[in-house]
């Protein structure tokens, strides 16, 4: 693994950014698989500015890693309608070029990524839980692939809050598992704040256990780590 | 991971050799760590034939990623011995292109490994107990990168028979652990043999857990794992 | 370029098919040119016994790089004939897998190409001339991508010969370019027999330009070259 | 090739960054050769403010491709000297990760480069006059790797007025080739300004031929172009 400590929020984007336009400036197709959530929020700001309406990045394609589906309603997950929101939309992104995860494609999403080359990059947050993706401390096994996780117990009251009306909390979630996540080409970990730092010295330097799913993350051939200051502050 | 199911020996052989020389083939400097045991008899025997005195091979250079020192001779350790016997010296390896793993380079082979490169392949047996490299049950620890392991309890009697005198089993043995071979651009994993179909189909398919250390390694983003129909009977 | 000089045909075929097989064996989607004629005859026979009926072996795809089309019969042309013929056919591939090239298509074959993440490997041979692919001396330019090549001069004198009726003969050839060709991410070029001595000479050794379209190959960053002794007679 | 069209000189610095910084983020080993001259000025500000003093850009190795040397002097050659005043001194890279060419190495440098991995990236200007590196017009063979350019004719007239005292103009200049630059893995060509309009046009979509050196560049792979309005005004 090779980490980079920075200063604040502000060089992490700054410097995560360095890294995504690196990749996405390759001459061919480019998957890569972006995180939602707080932490990439100042990276997608430098990122929006820099490929909207940019025709030299149309061969980037787009995918998210995992889905909190609407139980009732037909309309599109939470996950990929967030990532529009703070990406995919103000980037002006064709919609042939975004592909959303799905209870009725994540049986298949593996086998079709491997198809067209796998992925390039994955983009991650780490929660104060040690988890990433859906892959959450006591339900996350290393060893899955793209899977569905029903939503059951602590996960349940975790979740139940996030949906408006309780008849659209889903039986399951969807994620693609360590072993998918893993199979990457090249990763890209961003950790900020104090809240993080107690996780994030366990993940990067404790024991690898599916405890703190996170932990998994450092064996991968190609991961770069963007933490800062306060994340890095119990190194 | 890519898994192979092949017919027998001499075919995971045949496979795996061309797995090794596509690396080696490469046209800038290539870093291999190669295996010692029974398993890889065959690949040798073939890739033997094929680079010896081939100057169009001159560029790879071979890291062993363990080794059994001797604890009074000051004769080079088991394994870099045996590697020599079973494949570099039949394969006439120049001397500057072989780099022995021992107790005066181990803290500083992953940095010195880095400014080369990296390694491009390593090629791996999988032990009946789950082991790869030194990395045994109950002593390999996931997290581990190219450690010193206190020859101890089990493992002192797993290697004191291996040794012809006494005086000369070691204090330690030295291993790359799983981080540190995980970090391998590219892995082969050859297993062969009835007698490996249980811990085949554990590494394999089950739980990825420090008790069965060769299950981490499908997670490697580029491992092709070569299997004979015995070892995958139980699949 | 790597020069690997080499004792006969056979083992110019058997060189050639470690550096095929080596690219094949990756685990993603991997797309190859293969050329036709006398010069790949070993190389298929050894590949075709290697990848047949071999399910690992689903991700390779293959594009044929030029094309002589018959005028007036709607068959196929006849280059991707010959090389179902003497490989595809043979190596039993699956139709999904094969990527004819044709006059429908040479327009929009580069982006096509592009899309699905390039060329991986093109294999070719050298013609006495010093022409690959359809690049002839007297009609190649360096500059050219996929191309039509009006059927006239000198072209059209060498051509006639190869078509049982003259109503058959094309107005024009299809070819990638001398840029389409570099354009991939590795290439092979293959060069046998005392009668390729002096243009092989030429194409490696002499001045790079149009008059001899192969002396560009030497160029790309990752052109490995296997010349067997006859050929390489007068290095 | 990869043509990017930007707005201007700054949209290109900044553009051309974003490709650099992604090859200096890279885990490995990472060598680099940058050129000099006033199109590189905006880059290296943004680079330099980048990369100043962080450690984790110690991987990063760089190469001068070219070079002028005082005939009389022992000093360092001016390429490498304005290089270290327009950017390595300014980003404080270390001593031990400038390698510069002169009189005593070009002709091992191609071979030492590939024994520490080859070029990975070469940052590219044009001249008026279609020359990269010192590959001019009437000199620049595509064929070849580093050089010795005896400095007569057209090329003496053009550099005497470069030394201040005439005792220093040298006898020959030092060059990697188009041959040698050419086997870098990734290219960078950056072209600016309203006086390379011309050239520009020619070099990129006119005959790839000898008298104008830069027109070999696009037949790279993996090379990306960028070229701000002006420079683009006449495609």
């Amino acid at each position: 693994m090779k980490l980079i400590v920075v200063k604040d929020f502000e060089e992490m984007s700054r410097v995560s950014s360095e890294i995504v336009l690196g990749v996405m400036h390759r001459n061919e197709r480019v998957n890569i698989a972006p995180t939602t959530g707080t932490t990439p929020v100042g990276l997608y700001k430098i990122i929006v500015e820099r490929i909207k309406n940019k025709s030299y990045f149309n061969h980037v394609h787009y995918y998210n890693f995992d889905e909190t589906p609407f139980r009732v309603s037909k309309k599109e997950g939470r996950i990929i309608t967030n990532l529009r929101q703070m990406f995919l939309t103000p980037a002006n992104i064709q919609e042939k070029n975004i592909h959303p995860l799905d209870q009725s494609n994540f049986m298949t999403r593996d086998q079709e990524l491997a198809e067209f080359g796998g992925l390039d990059l994955v983009i991650l947050g780490l929660g104060e839980d040690g988890h990433f993706c859906c892959n959450f401390p006591g339900y996350a096994k290393f060893s899955q692939k793209t899977v569905e996780i029903p939503l059951q117990g602590k996960l349940y009251e975790l979740y139940k809050g996030v949906f408006a009306e309780e008849k659209e909390i889903p039986e399951a979630l969807i994620t693609m598992g360590p072993s998918a996540i893993l199979a990457s080409k090249k990763l890209l970990l961003m950790v900020s704040g104090k809240a993080k730092a107690e996780i994030c010295k366990q993940a990067l330097f404790g024991e690898i256990k599916e405890d703190v799913p996170g932990s998994i993350l450092r064996t991968h051939p190609d991961i770069t780590i963007v933490v800062d200051e306060d994340a890095a502050s119990l190194f």
